[in-house]
């Protein structure tokens, strides 16, 4: 209370008042009051949590890129699977890509108390978590790492598979196979990226940069991109997430070209049931949601080892629009 | 402060020791004065919060069934869209269809002084919030409206929907028509039934309870309801919600007997590209966050007219599975 008193340059009765709701204190200087009271907040917070080892706030909190892109759904779901199994709720919110964003979810998160926080990163500066984490509010990074921390982290192998997916395509005798992805400012695309630029050089293709485009997948881009690489000849396509798959089905549909061959990253719902089914390179992403809930939790529960980097596989799941030759 | 020093039986001045984390206070002790602070905390918060006009905590809640269903992760990112224009952010959850999660994450949304909720009430009683709209946190319901209580809602026209989806295959002529649906425990899955009912009513078809089959919408439920009301000669299906239309064209995609044309409620990603495309009752999910969020907003910033209740319009979107007459 004194540090308050002291900030709010007011009495310890004062502030007393103030907490208790008594009459008698001047508007303006409960404000000062309650100021002071939140300025004071976060370390009174971490005071109170070191007193009381084991303790809980009873949530966790999940940052993802866009909560309305099913795959983030999907990851959100197994996440408080994990989180119910441990009795904790979770608070989730959408970075939009966005590192500000992001940061301000992480440290609204951690005033709030959460027992540790999983995200999926949007920016590659994550300084900013260190007081926290020392503080004891553990961080498991999903689907792509900390940028310049050391931190839990649970991917997907991106590399392997666009690899596997070029390798597969080239095996249908593709030689003029596009990359349609996300911006390479992210992990995951920059990653599939050299899986693909790797994939061409063991299929012995040279790798062409016109059939290469990326960045933000809104449905009008992709169109455009799908346009570009079919004129510079492509036969084949490989979409570099969910979005863009589903953006590039809707944009060749309606165009008059000749349908590429398509293997896209990420498996979606219905992706079974489309004329041609849609290959792709499926992960689990219950499993990945999983996997970083348990190592939080472990972490909540007091493990202290070295932060740990998990990999896990995807695979090559044939349904037919990437299992046919060139046409012309 | 007094107060917690009385609830905890010890001095203020100890009182002022624990909240400043100085040494020379009893473990024990210790615990004792948090957990007075955490008992008496709720309370204290709202006075801050009334001390001080338009002060806000800088978040809002919101609770949905599943976030892990596409239908939630729209209507989540709507809202995240308004509260971004009003400065918030969203804390999200699942209540799992389950009202005692239901109440779990409002209480704890609550105790975490969001400056409001939305909710998808998964429950029928809300008498548990009327407190705390009392003490200033307003509430809508989105979806479906509050069991016993008067709060703003936001809904969309569910027996309309039906109703035109009926008449629609009706007018193709189809006699046998299955209705395919969400447990009748849910609003939006009873007023659906409704509005099946006068759809059957006003085109003279009589309503037949062996081709009504309700309850939770799991794959494999659906594609059993799915053999059964075929079994009984349905030549046409209106199914309740995307999840049943999913689980349902998945379920008719390796089905022996021919397809039965296919009305489902709520659109979804893809439907226009399966083959056939799907018809569905449309309605704008992300003007359904809007509109909940907006109401919200106004609340939060002082409107104190009374509740409102807005009803959204739906639309049928023929597409193709809708428009065919009975096989055989």
């Amino acid at each position: 209370m004194s540090d308050v008193a002291k900030l709010a340059g007011v009495s310890i009765k004062t502030v007393s008042r103030v907490v208790n709701d008594e009459p008698a204190v001047h508007p303006e200087t409960a404000e000062r009051v309650i100021a002071a009271i939140e300025q004071l907040g976060f370390r009174r917070n971490v005071g109170a949590r070191n007193l009381r080892r084991g303790s809980s706030t009873g949530t966790v909190g999940l940052i993802v890129e866009d909560v309305g892109n099913p795959f983030y759904s999907e990851l959100n779901r197994a996440v408080e699977r994990v989180a119910a199994a441990f009795g904790r709720q979770v608070l989730t919110g959408s970075s939009d890509e966005n590192r500000d964003r992001e940061r301000e979810l992480a440290l609204e998160f951690c005033a709030r108390r959460v027992d540790g926080i999983l995200i999926v990163p949007a920016g590659m500066r994550h300084g900013y978590l260190v007081p926290e984490m020392r503080a004891g509010t553990p961080m498991v990074f999903i689907d792509r790492p900390a940028g310049d921390i050391v931190a839990d982290t649970v991917l997907v192998d991106n590399i392997g598979g666009t690899v596997a997916a070029v390798t597969h395509l080239a095996s249908f005798g593709h030689r003029r196979i596009a990359f349609l992805a996300d911006s390479p400012d992210i992990f995951t695309a920059a990653e599939r990226l050299r899986g693909f630029r790797e994939g061409c050089a063991r299929a012995g293709i040279p790798f062409d940069e016109r059939l290469v485009i990326m960045g933000t997948p809104t449905e009008r881009d992709v169109a455009a991109a799908a346009h570009i690489v079919l004129r510079h000849g492509a036969t084949a396509v490989v979409a570099g997430n969910n979005r863009v798959t589903v953006h590039l089905l809707r944009a060749l549909a309606t165009a008059e070209s000749p349908r590429p061959a398509l293997v896209g990253f990420d498996d979606f719902e219905l992706a079974d049931l489309l004329d041609p089914p849609v290959s792709v390179i499926a992960h689990d992403v219950s499993a990945l949601g999983e996997a970083a809930a348990e190592l939080l939790f472990a972490r909540v529960q007091g493990d202290q080892s070295t932060p740990r980097k998990v990999v896990l596989p995807v695979r090559l799941v044939p349904r037919g629009s990437g299992e046919v030759p060139p046409r012309d």
